[in-house]
């Protein structure tokens, strides 16, 4: 049963022809070929993911944000205690987060789901319906989970996604919230690019030098583990990631599988992504990378997964942040297309074939 | 009458107490220090210009396009024909513009003006309200305007963003429309950051090589001119801007003075702002630059104003849009101070003073 659930499609990519059709459209429109730069650029992929040129705007964009504490947290890899998590949960579902008024903002909704978070009970029940355990293993000594909770998580992920668009959702960011989440990701980055440990290892929420070399070690150990697992995916999750991440993973690849597009926000939703890619080989082609974080492994997950990122404000924060903050400029760049006038609409002249004399 | 009506005040500076006060309160909010990056400074300068922490969300965000043609089209210098400026105004009127669309996106409002576009009669009349001529002068032979037109160019842009603050406008935007706008733009960063005609010269809307060097002569002939009155800012606007720029300038400084903070957009936007710059020393502290062009001289503008852009898109097809594009992130930015939660009013922990022994 498990092993049925956690079988994957193969993916289908964006189609080519709403693709090429968004393209030859934007050369119509009254303005240079190529003047909105990116944005031209974006609105070609809402296109070519929608199956359609013009794209359609955007109706429910969804956050879903992935809570989970993480056992290697008390090794003090993080600048803050663990106990945060809870209250950031908390947080969240009264609105005063910054991810809240980041999607207020852009116009999108915020869902929570607790995972793992290391409280004796969800903060309401209903985030608490895919709860796999308190907290997850330490993983420089021990596994972040057992083989059932990961696929659960993973399973968890891929229910999530499928519920969100079986609701409307025609954009879904993933967020995350976990005091030490940046030591999983920079172990499942490294894990997966080939990276060594200090490559990989940043400054997280903001560590000092000590607390900086305790993570370096920390990842040191669990990316030891990490590597006997290399092959298979849902063991890396097990050996290396948490609930939280694991049903981030699953979330993505899910999505792609659904044929709906995802804006990728920091360092932990790329380390999930860089695994979804695994499950899913190709699901990459359904996500645009929100944004260059400051965290090295950040870079290197999106170098692998060949996305440039939209925006580069230095944004650390997580919690979907990033990824919010450039859905506008994907909002924009949709309705780019399906708005603006074509110079036979409007009569007005396009360039001249040949420039005049001087 | 004209002398008096052309004297600027001394500029007020963004409050510093406001400044502090948003600093203070971006570390009492439910996120690690700093780890929003660019979005806290730009919350910061928000609440800076507006006088208070936290600062109010923007209600009432207004572009407006300065609309005009340059004699110096003719000589071969842009990938399109003078006539493209008149059509585009009409299109801007019925909203089919990239800037009507972005900016319905943004949630901010378009006004268009006709400053000295080569057509028969305005638009509209309400548009034709501060019309100083058709088309400005060929600068690489002649001046763009007469003495009498440039007061006239730079009093219009200051009753104009007068009517827009008195109105309720409480965030505004240049944008500039204008085939060949982008030479007396490279012209006048040139004189003004010292800078050689090679070295400012770009591709402006899609110019083969032959036509880059049309525009790098026009650039060279017209630069030898403007460095001539380089010590009186309307002198070089009569000698090198046009009706649209001089108007874009007299905006730009008015705005400081109204102490409403503006967003800059290309090229032709930054020189009027290097132009208003000298004309109310200080001003530059109400803009912040909404995009890196790709024009060469787009970026020596910015450094010379010390303004670092919010985005890198590529954008560089005028109209306000690159500055449109950053606004929503000027919002988000706005909001993070207004309405997220503080660690004290949420419960949630702040960072650990010492970090726990591994």
């Amino acid at each position: 049963m498990d092993d049925e659930i956690l079988e994957f499609a193969e993916v289908e990519q964006p189609d080519e022809h709403a693709r090429s059709a968004a393209i030859a459209l934007h050369s119509k429109l009254i303005k240079p070929a190529g003047s909105l730069g990116r944005l031209e650029e974006l609105g070609v992929w809402v296109a070519a993911c929608q199956g359609q040129s013009p794209p359609r705007p955007f109706t429910r964009p969804r956050v879903v944000v992935f809570a989970g504490d993480h056992g290697v947290a008390a090794k003090g890899v993080s600048a803050y205690p663990g106990e945060v998590t809870a209250q950031l949960v908390g947080s969240m579902l009264t609105g005063g987060a910054a991810i809240n008024v980041l999607a207020a903002s852009a116009g999108a909704s915020v869902r929570v789901v607790d995972m793992a978070v290391d409280s004796d009970a969800p903060a309401t029940r209903s985030i608490g319906e895919f709860k796999v355990r308190r907290g997850s293993g330490s993983i420089d000594v021990e596994d972040a989970l057992t083989d059932d909770e990961a696929r659960a998580a993973v399973r968890a992920g891929r229910a999530i996604a499928d519920a969100e668009v079986d609701g409307g959702a025609d954009l879904l960011i993933a967020g995350d919230l976990g005091i030490g989440n940046s030591t999983p990701a920079s172990v499942l980055v490294a894990a997966l690019t080939g990276s060594e440990p200090v490559a990989v290892v940043g400054r997280g929420s903001g560590i000092d030098d000590n607390a900086w070399m305790r993570k370096a070690a920390a990842v040191r150990d669990a990316l030891r583990r990490a590597r006997t697992v290399l092959a298979d995916p849902v063991a890396l999750l097990r050996t290396a990631a948490g609930a939280d991440i694991a049903a981030m993973a699953g979330f993505l690849a899910q999505a792609s599988l659904r044929k709906t597009p995802v804006i990728l926000d920091g360092l932990v939703a790329a380390a999930a992504a860089l695994v979804a890619e695994e499950l899913v080989p190709g699901a990459r082609q359904w996500w645009a990378a929100g944004q260059r974080g400051g965290e090295p492994a950040h870079a290197l997950a999106l170098e692998h997964l060949d996305l440039e990122p939209i925006l580069d404000l230095d944004v650390r924060l997580g919690e979907g942040t990033g990824a919010v903050a450039a859905l506008p400029l994907v909002f924009m760049a949709t309705r780019v297309l399906a708005e603006m006038a074509t110079h036979e609409q409007a009569g007005v002249s396009g360039p001249l074939i040949e420039a005049p004399a001087s």
